[in-house]
């Protein structure tokens, strides 16, 4: 046992690229077969480490491994759970650092959002004090976009490639049957509290008449008789109107717009339900025929239309925080870093977790347009580089394939874990 | 004058390789010219021969057809607008042969369902009788898969690749987060008479446990106590079940799944809503956090991820559809046979619009596994060769580069149309 072990886990919701992030961690911990031992990854992430289901990813062969930079969704499993503060329950902390004793697990790769990396640094504190050190490195990744300092967070770009390649073809197909049928066409697209992925819809619109033709994001208030009134002359001018709306649209008292709106057969409020709000509402006071959808986890697992710069930066990133362990970093997060010059370039920085932690970062209102119903120049200038590059998986009888994993477990060495 | 002209119009909802179908006239006739004058194309289908609307499609340069064959949606628009009998409506079929004598259009093809078949057939022997007579030829399309005697129909295998690689990535999704999340996903698909959408999602599961878990199918009465304890049974064997759902899932009386559901908060029924009733109903009866999506205009007009099978063979139905009219048929409609060899072979047959027209295709109960949840393996041998294959558009900053058609009409002749 003198090759420490490392291990990596999944946190919150997944991505199209996740596992790209494993694929360079897992592949660049095999290059390094002096330094690091063995790869353990999480099953269902951070509760894996508590329930001491580790993961032997020395059991999948390396065209498995490889497979994972093109399988979308959590390969491992992740998980919704944040560890509560020390002070709180302390237990929880102490037995990651009994299993990660037992099982010799001197790098801890925490692939998540900025809850992870709050417990990822806290983690990296924790261990020194308790005189058992694990070198914490945190592996950006959410489709929220709303991690600070990295210029994007891997996971954004595929989502909205999805979402702008989506209502490029919708509009297509709306425009096609305006003029006997269907005049309004609304999607709902992921992002509780920003509107990264809605504004990145607006990159569909090329040309005047292009789909979208409005955006609904959650930084703006809702108007109701402005956003009217636009839909209305959009479907005299273009014969049709197509709009994207976040599902943190909001209204002007701060609630949700789907809150106000539909609930099921069984009296709940639905939950992802503001397409089909803002649909009838337009049905209702204008009385325009509409269809919409919900692409819900559609536009987070579509590995089948990646971006291709969003999968190398995953990669990439997985990739650095391996390279960051062992060049004797702690506490910190691999980031994106754009490049000066009119060419689109990156390359990988670095931020420390404490800096990125609970940091939530939003869409500069510069990023929407004036009357607040699309994007500007300056937003498209942002999100396009992301979106670039095509990086199709392999297909089989006509359906991608995707890694199946075989998730060995390390045999336990420590009692069942009770939780409190 | 001498040449005769062609008119082509597009019908009905439209798919993601209509526009392939209309490249394959297009160029084929381009291949005529010593036969075939100029190709019209009705601005938003049969309703642009009445109004006088035809496009010149020779004003499009060979590139702009040629991309056709990768561009979703109606590029010259579609209408929903059946012609009524000549006897209800005589002085529709006057106009529309009016329209064709004015621009010596003697070739008409539709590219349409089965009730665009009928109209073709009515106007070829309208045109008989009234001494002008026009070659009617139809052009199978549609996403239903409901026209006879085709093995499958032009549009479909698109729709049914696009549902199968979604519900698969979905379903990883899904996945990797029930452990402690969402443990039911519900996907609703198109097909308000027949399951055959809803039944190819069905090839997205190749092993125990794959998604989707349960198909619902407008063919088999919902049954709720049964579905519910299915549902309940794959949550505990997989850790979550992933539900497709036909939108014309109905319950025992006929009536529609969704009809009985949810209203929006105008109190309009909500169209479309089959999905998050579905969700409510398991959230309600069995307590599971629960997803759902509703991919709507998505998953026709998805030419990204379309079938190279399905756009082969839209071509080569447009195609045949010339060739079938400059060899002096009449009143047939092209066909996809199935060869019968186990390697899937396909070439193109031919069947009278008479024997097509309100004709609609069932999918056998064979197809339907005995507990009525999911398919096959005769629907899986049926379905499978249809998806095969991929067939990408270019890309251009991220997006794919669809045709954008400059559509100049030709110079009207006559008075304008009155609708009556």
């Amino acid at each position: 046992m003198s090759k420490p072990n490392l291990f990596y886990a999944q946190s919150g919701g997944v991505t199209a690229v996740i596992n790209a992030s494993a694929c360079g961690v897992i592949e660049t911990a095999r290059q390094h077969r002096d330094q690091i031992g063995k790869v353990y990854a999480g099953l269902n992430g951070i509760v894996g480490a508590l329930n001491e289901e580790l993961i032997d990813t020395s059991r999948e062969s390396a065209k498995t491994i490889a497979a994972l930079r093109h399988t979308p969704a959590g390969a491992f499993g992740s998980c919704r759970y944040k560890l509560k503060s020390f002070e709180e329950n302390a237990r929880e902390y102490e037995r990651l650092l009994a299993v990660f004793k037992a099982h010799n697990i001197r790098y801890f790769l925490y692939n998540g959002g900025g809850d992870s990396q709050d417990t990822a640094n806290k983690i990296a504190q924790l261990s020194l004090k308790q005189g058992f050190p694990v070198t914490c490195i945190g592996v950006p990744k959410t489709v929220d976009n709303d991690l600070p300092i990295t210029d994007n967070c891997p996971g954004f770009g595929s989502v909205a490639k999805y979402i702008g390649v989506s209502i490029r073809e919708a509009g297509l197909d709306v425009a096609s049957m305006c003029d006997s049928s269907t005049k309004v066409f609304v999607m709902e697209v992921m992002g509780r509290h920003a509107g990264w992925i809605a504004g990145a819809a607006g990159l569909a619109s090329e040309q005047e008449g292009d789909a979208p033709h409005i955006i609904l994001f959650p930084e703006i208030a809702f108007d109701k008789a402005r956003f009217l009134k636009k839909v209305q002359a959009c479907v005299k001018q273009f014969g049709y109107c197509a709009i994207v709306v976040s599902e943190g649209a909001q209204n002007p008292d701060g609630s949700f717009l789907a809150d106000a709106g539909s609930k099921d057969a069984f009296g709940h409020v639905q939950l992802g339900g503001v397409a089909p709000f803002v649909a009838g509402m337009i049905k209702s006071e204008l009385g325009y025929k509409y269809h919409w959808a919900v692409a819900d986890y559609l536009q987070r697992a579509a590995r089948h239309i990646a971006s291709r710069t969003d999968v190398d930066q995953a990669y990439a990133v997985g990739k650095a925080a391996v390279e960051f362990a062992l060049a004797g970093k702690n506490a910190v997060m691999p980031t994106i870093v754009r490049g000066g010059g009119s060419r689109y370039t990156w390359k990988i920085g670095e931020a420390r977790l404490s800096d990125v932690a609970n940091v939530e970062k939003k869409m500069p209102r510069s990023y929407i347009s004036k009357d607040g119903f699309h994007i500007t120049d300056a937003a498209r200038r942002y999100f396009a580089p992301l979106i670039q590059g095509e990086d199709y998986p392999p297909y089989k009888h006509g359906l991608p394939q995707y890694a199946r994993l075989k998730k060995v477990l390390a045999k336990k060495q420590l009692p069942k874990w009770q939780a409190s």
